[in-house]
């Protein structure tokens, strides 16, 4: 067979502050494909699409900046969670036709040496009523995160108030969510009207647009807080900490409003003591040991069912990676940002 | 029997930044008192000994600024935890002789209407081998703090290195001696060179004078850290996080450095998303109905018995309350700092 091309979206400069789509990821075509290549033992997969999260934001610097999460390769494809289908398999436990998940490369196809790796590389087993898609969003990583943090460090108890950052996005939405099941008061923010409206059919008691409206307005009115979900930090997180109650929980899944900027400070730390505040930083990965059964218990099945909603925001195209980024990290996008590589 | 003065420390001017000596708290001894005065049912208290610790300076403030702690009323006795012996007494549950604890206004004498109550009277079983004024210090609140706060939040295990600012006081060097117990690498600073030794003495593995050596040298030399205590704030807080370990506790007792002259920002929030941090903010009073029945079984023992070592820092004179604060509040103290109002 000829060789065909193979698309990828490479990580090509270091962006001093937003990603510059063409600039800090570009789409690349020379490199080409022989898809009767060598599998020494793996399987050959064809990517179906591709998730674009913000925490990518921070792989894209130099790699003498430490971090606990690896920097990108420039020169080399972004890297990120993928879903694909086996073309070619010599792997017993791997069939032609399987959909796989993992930590993929920005290309068209690739090989994969071996189920599992750094890249957890793995079967998926998809429930029929949920497209391809959501197991990289809300049945996959963002879904987790929204359901492992809270369960491990919400303490929620039934008519507390929870105030929900990024409520629309796939985190945030699940969050609500979650939240509003276990009979909490949900406050809910984002950055468009049409994002208010989701987050309202969704459940949320108070949503709002905080690019019209002030976090400390609302919460003036409808706080005190017992619960901050916090994707933003900055000036949302002061906000939250000057009307949060006593001994509530801040959740520390990230902070986007430092991403591409830099990092704004916490203004007034004293608030921790003084409130008897909890603040609890996370990263998914290390609470899948403890909830990874439970999340496929509780939550696939719901949104398979239908009772969770979420929202999906796909893009077609390996060209468009860069511009996704550039607005998840903005907020333009409205739901889960997906990128489309090919059809199933 | 002819009314006698009963000298007062009074809370006399809001401060700006440190508390003045003489301006923010001055002594007055225009006040008298007959001991035959009527008591209604409840019992004449003579105060021997008053506690002065860095929280004092969160309630010189107006009454419209609100926190968790209550405001002092300008004109009024400055109020802290003291002890003293009671005089006459008409309350069947309070001999006389006994000694007393509790919230005491900065006076020689005064009445308690009855037990408990806000101020939390109380009568003092002691511990003969232990002084008096250890009740308002290692033994009393101060003590409760370290060994509360640390049951609580630490999650301690042996091998693990943990970082004790103010670690000569009453709090820091009682955790000093907790984690050391529990086989921990402990480092330590304070302000002098004489406190120094001190945490050497009891036990520090590592301690340093902050004022001519740099918490951030320590740190890379001596670091990663799984624990910290925090009892200043500002820079040192920042410095901790950035050598702290994966999944560190960040136990947040006090932030000194920012209660006169204004709480600095934490300089990198995200740190607690990239780290997977912990901070839990706390009020020792929270933690009492949990843990007052083991700090009485485990800690008062191993402080009477000398297995736990403690400095003491008394002034004698109410007249000196001023001046004690603000050496308290600038660290020129070297242990807890008691004013002694009478002896026994």
């Amino acid at each position: 067979m000829a060789p065909i091309p193979n698309g990828r979206a490479l990580f090509a400069a270091i962006p001093k502050g937003f990603p510059v789509p063409g600039e800090t990821i570009v789409y690349d075509a020379t490199e080409t494909i022989d898809l009767n290549v060598p599998l020494n033992g793996g399987f050959l997969i064809k990517v179906l699409a591709l998730s674009i999260d913000p925490y990518l934001r921070g792989m894209l610097r130099p790699p003498e900046v430490s971090s606990y999460i690896p920097a990108l390769t420039v020169g080399a494809p972004i890297v990120s969670a993928g879903v694909g289908v086996v073309l070619r398999s010599e792997l017993a436990d791997v069939a032609v036709g399987s959909y796989i998940l993992g930590s993929f490369p920005h290309k068209e196809y690739f090989v994969a040496p071996s189920l599992g790796g750094t890249a957890r590389i793995r079967i998926l087993e998809r429930d029929p009523r949920l497209p391809l898609s959501t197991y990289i969003g809300v049945a996959g990583m963002p879904g987790e995160t929204a359901y492992m943090g809270w369960r491990e460090f919400s303490k929620a108890k039934k008519g507390e108030v929870v105030f929900v950052t990024t409520g629309a996005g796939p985190v945030g939405s699940m969050v609500i969510q979650i939240a509003k099941n276990e009979g909490l008061k949900v406050i809910a923010s984002a950055g468009s009207d049409e994002k208010v409206q989701f987050m309202k059919a969704i459940g949320a008691d108070v949503a709002f647009n905080y690019k019209t409206t002030k976090v400390r307005d609302v919460l003036s009115k409808e706080g005190l807080i017992d619960i901050y979900w916090d994707n933003v930090g900055g000036d949302t997180l002061d906000a939250a900490m000057e009307h949060a109650n006593a001994f509530a929980r801040f959740i520390e899944c990230g902070q986007i409003t430092g991403y591409s900027t830099g990092v704004q400070p916490m203004k007034n730390p004293m608030l921790m003591v003084n409130k008897s505040l909890t603040f609890n930083g996370f990263m998914v990965r290390n609470l899948r040991a403890k909830h990874t059964e439970s999340f496929f218990a509780e939550v696939v099945p719901k949104l398979a069912d239908g009772t969770y909603k979420y929202t999906e925001d796909i893009t077609p195209g390996l060209d468009k990676v860069g511009e996704v980024l550039l607005g998840v990290l903005k907020g333009t996008n409205t739901g889960k940002a997906v990128v489309v590589v090919a059809d199933e």
